[in-house]
């Protein structure tokens, strides 16, 4: 908190020779601490290590492959708390990810009922309802027509949800891992609305999954004809089981749970059908005991993942701040990080390319001086949204929603170098 | 080799009609032929699937996913052949993938001496020779420096080098996997170079790794300052072992050999090394006898991949071809397909982001009218770089060669619908 902000951003040159005063070693220095920390260490810089002594595993060792396993910490997660097995969720693991895709093995979960294993040649997708020519689909029906591939966040609209009371979760995969981002690749919703032809009168689109829930939500036609897809594929492979094998819905920019996995039907119709996950569930309670309804697209949202807690800075020094923004109105415009608990906000750089509702990533350079402090993000996206303070949301929304939580997300810095979640 | 061009490009519109008349079903129809193909297929169409009745696996049932049973067909295979199992290669399934991301567990192999398992707290980083200020780094040091997350692709040199003889493997996967497209994450070389000082002489750079081969190239100082990356990540996570893991350098464009995996050491000097994978092997013998020496670059080619050898047309009608290209000069600037071997040449769709040095997905719509014909492809990249033909690229560069053939990839359409590699 007592950072005195710089008087100018230091050029880049100026932090990478500070970088080298921490992260660097001479030969010398390095030769004398290697007896330090790692029990195993090479005795000289310069020997020989043991792995390269002698031939290594073959080729096709796994022909599907896996990580090394000394990444075995790096998996999906849960809060625990559910219910039921097969309706809960796990998070992905934020804080070990780099760049803007998520391994599909890392990809959140949010199930209702349970993974289905479902045999694709079985597999049908049905267009009914008011359609002009009511269809059923094949798996191969679906991979002959023309696709494409775009790069999408996907969230969970129950993401930081536990940050409407207090900051309880440890870290961010616990806070915010309802989030993952990948290549997905399928035909357009319009190709098949085509096919089947809309008639006049529809409104609503109705989705539901193959499931033991059924799973089910009421799309507005104006989206399944703007950049809805029928998805079959996911990072290049196949979609896996737990995201929706053989055949999901992708909704950019809609809350997670509209993109309905398993997907088994489309029934087109005039008005919502206001089915369980849409008035049970997935609304939002506002202070005057009216709910929400619709809240489909997520909002402007951004958090450091790097530092953040789980993370220990190594003392004063040069660190680059990394994390995500992404919003589900477009693309992120613009990044500001705070390093001193929101008093002054500095521009990051973001990574490109920076793509339409995708995970962008952000990142700036800062020379910690080992004082405590606090550390943010705020997202400004390309509808010009602002991502909120906590207060500015809570003023807005009250404290009884579940949903929609996007307030700027903070860090605190102690003076040992650990991090924890904060409301600041 | 009989279709007659079409007069003009039919409209989308068209070939959906048509794709409806094929792909599609009406209700009745498809409840009749529900019995005949796939023995469990659902009585009725609508009738609820054996998995919807019960409830799936649970949340967490594979803390690291992993794809459905049902895919276990698309994996990494080998030509074979090889002298030892640690000096081989392995294939990417380009058939069965979509997009442009290949996800990590399918990207091709080529090691010389297997896969070393590498503790990434005893790695270690040397940068020496001709620097100012030698540096050993840590893993930790790594990670701590500003990083970038580049999609490039990365393609063996060998790719494809089957073809220079005969056109002998039998789908694109054996003849054109040892190609794959990855988001890496890591330092710029750039900055490490910053780091230790290149003393104003230096030109080249030795790059070794740290398997039982201690494989090393030497690099240009131009193309370690220009966009030389030092990776720890790809498609989000850490590198696979086979991958490189934990530290690989990455040289976007240049023959895949070059991007020394388990990287230990960067020697800055005057002159190429002359490693023995620069001389005995990984240069081209020329029809006078001598050698190419070097050919870094990764020259414009592209490929069908759907439809592709191992793939069956289901009949005469519409078909979205679809393929990959990629230049180590830059981005895919167009890509043109022909239906009847190369007499006639129609523009494809680019589908974006067109990323530098990356793979492109491309497609184009396609009526077949049921007679035998050649598919091709055929790409001019962003340095004016075009494809060249088979007969050209021999004529340039004779047939003593193993390495960097980029020819125009031609696939035989049998009346039966099956497809076979030939030379057209």
């Amino acid at each position: 908190m007592s950072t005195p902000p710089p008087s100018a951003p230091p050029a880049r040159r100026q932090f990478l020779r500070r970088a080298a005063a921490i992260g660097g070693a001479t030969l010398s220095a390095a030769a004398a601490s290697a007896a330090t920390p790692s029990a195993a260490a090479p005795e000289a810089p310069l020997a020989i290590p043991p792995w390269t002594r002698q031939p290594g595993e073959p080729v096709l060792w796994h022909p599907y492959g896996e990580p090394s396993p000394f990444e075995r910490h790096v998996q999906r997660r849960s809060r625990g708390g559910a219910p039921l097995p097969g309706a809960a969720s796990s998070m992905t693991p934020l804080q070990d990810l780099f760049g803007i895709i998520t391994p599909s093995g890392l990809v959140f979960e949010r199930h209702h009922a349970g993974i289905p294993q479902i045999d694709p040649q079985q597999h049908r997708l049905v267009i009914h309802g008011l359609a002009q020519r009511p269809r059923i689909f094949t798996m191969d029906d679906l991979v002959r027509f023309p696709s494409v591939s775009r790069i999408h966040f996907l969230e969970c609209s129950g993401n930081t949800g536990t940050e409407w009371a207090k900051p309880t979760s440890a870290n961010v995969q616990l806070s915010l891992g309802l989030l993952s981002c990948c290549e997905w690749t399928g035909v357009p919703l319009s190709v098949l609305l085509d096919e089947v032809g809309v008639k006049p009168e529809v409104a609503w689109v109705l989705a539901e999954g193959a499931d033991g829930a059924a799973m089910s939500r009421s799309i507005p036609i104006q989206k399944a004809f703007e950049d809805a897809l029928v998805v079959y594929a996911q990072n290049g492979e196949r979609l896996r089981p737990e995201s929706g094998y053989p055949l999901r819905l992708f909704l950019p920019g809609f809350e997670g749970n509209m993109s309905i996995k398993w997907l088994r039907r489309l029934k087109l119709g005039t008005e919502p059908f206001m089915s369980r996950e849409e008035t049970a569930k997935y609304t939002d309670s506002l202070p005057d005991g009216n709910a929400r309804q619709f809240s489909f697209l997520m909002d402007a949202k951004s958090v450091i993942t790097r530092p953040s807690p789980g993370h220990l800075l190594q003392g004063a020094g040069f660190y680059d701040i990394s994390g995500l923004a992404w919003s589900g109105r477009g693309r992120v415009h613009r990044v500001e990080v705070s390093v001193d608990g929101g008093r002054q906000w500095r521009e990051a750089r973001l990574e490109g390319p920076v793509l339409n509702r995708a995970l962008t990533r952000f990142s700036l350079p800062w020379q910690w001086d080992g004082a405590p402090t606090v550390l943010q993000s705020r997202v400004t996206d390309e509808s010009g949204q602002v991502q909120p303070t906590r207060n500015q949301l809570v003023q807005a929304r009250g404290l009884n929603s579940i949903y929609h939580y996007n307030a700027i997300q903070s860090w605190r810095v102690a003076a040992d170098g650990s991090l924890s979640n904060v409301h600041a």
